[in-house]
């Protein structure tokens, strides 16, 4: 094993675009990756695309990285603690509350479990779309919790250098809070301007320069996914929704002013 | 005069980003361009570019095009209408309706002016930004109204494809409705949503992905111009706002009602 600061073997659980580019990432660097999907299909491509192998009954992972979408990760975390008590098991959901306390309501060992959230992505999922390049230079949230310390959480940490990114540690509630300010909200705004024009006319949006483009782009992305994130953040995007909701109010009010205001001024004109 | 169905000369009445960029575009097919600027400054870059010529006494102009901050539009055209009684006028702005009624309301001649709107640009403006390609392949408005028919604006038209870019025949009204959605609401939603992070942590901020960086990229544009541009076309841009925002609350309603029962199901699992 070269050039690398984690002990092998690692178990990625889920083989969709993350699981698989973080499988390539460490392959690239020489870790042995064991790899897991319900789907063969997927399992079989992330493999046949060299992003690790197939599990076998020896495998001692040290590390789990379960990478399925978001509402199963409670539930996959808490089988693989249970399957692999030796094992430190983290997960790159983009929500990181709800899951750990799920896993507390169901007893699980949460000393050995700490969530991750990799600030990279993109539109299209699936292990065809992976890339062992993915995480480099991105942000990669360590969501700490009561439970664990980031030193016992190393090994998360070092798959991370190991990946290329950068490692930021940030408690649960913090991390939700800012991603439904920096990402989900965002995106949500994008998604609303986005079927405002859905009803327009032809000739109205033949006129839409880049701006438009860049504001609607990210409305592109997978909506089943992001009901998903959606519900699993809904009081921290509620939050950031209900300010920027009354800025819209005060702009409303003062182009209101503006306008009756405007609308005087021409008569005397 | 080759490769041009422009009869010359034209007289560019501003020399910024917008008029620079015609003068240079109709050089470049042979066309006699006079321009003019309130600043002496502006005036001499764009002729050093090779935008133009200095006026001359023996001037007679076919076709003036004003290209001026969108509040002294109506002023700058009437008094053009003015001193030439045998020209066409047309502008550049980006808001149709209220220039077009403040002109009816000073008595200038309106049946020889017809608005224009180029769907192109750049977050930066003067002389020096200007490029004799900025309106390549670009929509490029005819705002009609009663007073003159598409046809007697036909030079407009030409001028408009003369520089590559593809005329849209639509009325004064239609086009700042039009402008509003595909426009003004994204840059004013855009802008809203970085002054949200503006008051943001940073650890939240360094979170941001593409997405983010997309939704806000126009927000960096001229604020002072964008400010003129929302003052005179108030109501359109108000009828969009208050769907969006309209819109907006319903997905808060909604993500309420999600919260409170994703809630209730937590305390019972």
């Amino acid at each position: 094993m070269v050039d690398t600061r984690l002990e092998g073997p690692v178990r990625i659980v889920g083989a969709g675009l993350l699981g698989a580019s973080i499988g390539l990432g460490l392959r690239a660097r020489g870790v042995d990756v064991i790899l897991v999907d319900s789907s063969a299909t997927h399992l079989r491509l992330a493999i046949d695309y060299g992003a690790g192998r197939a599990a076998s009954e020896q495998d001692e992972p040290k590390l789990i990285v379960v990478a399925v979408p978001p509402e199963q990760v409670a539930e996959v975390v808490a089988r693989e603690l249970k399957a692999f008590p030796n094992a430190l098991v983290t997960d790159v959901a983009s929500v990181k509350l709800e899951p750990l306390e799920q896993l507390r309501a169901m007893g699980a060992d949460v000393s050995r479990y700490i969530g991750t959230h990799p600030m990279a992505g993109r539109e299209r999922g699936g292990p065809a779309s992976a890339r062992a390049d993915l995480f480099l230079a991105r942000p990669w949230v360590i969501a700490g919790h009561d439970e664990i310390s980031y030193r016992d959480a190393g090994p998360v940490e070092d798959l991370i250098l190991d990946l290329g990114a950068t490692p930021i540690e940030l408690d649960v509630k913090r991390h939700d809070e800012s991603v439904a300010l920096v990402s989900h909200v965002p995106q949500l705004v994008s998604s609303l301007m986005a079927a405002r024009l859905a009803g327009a006319e032809d000739s109205a949006v033949a006129l839409a320069g880049g701006g438009l483009r860049d504001v609607t782009r990210i409305a592109a992305s997978n909506p089943e996914l992001w009901l998903q994130i959606l519900q699993a953040n809904t009081e921290p995007v509620l939050e950031v929704l209900r300010e920027f909701s009354a800025d819209l109010a005060r702009v409303i009010e003062a182009l209101s002013d503006l306008d009756q205001r405007g609308a005087r001024s021409a008569i005397v004109e």
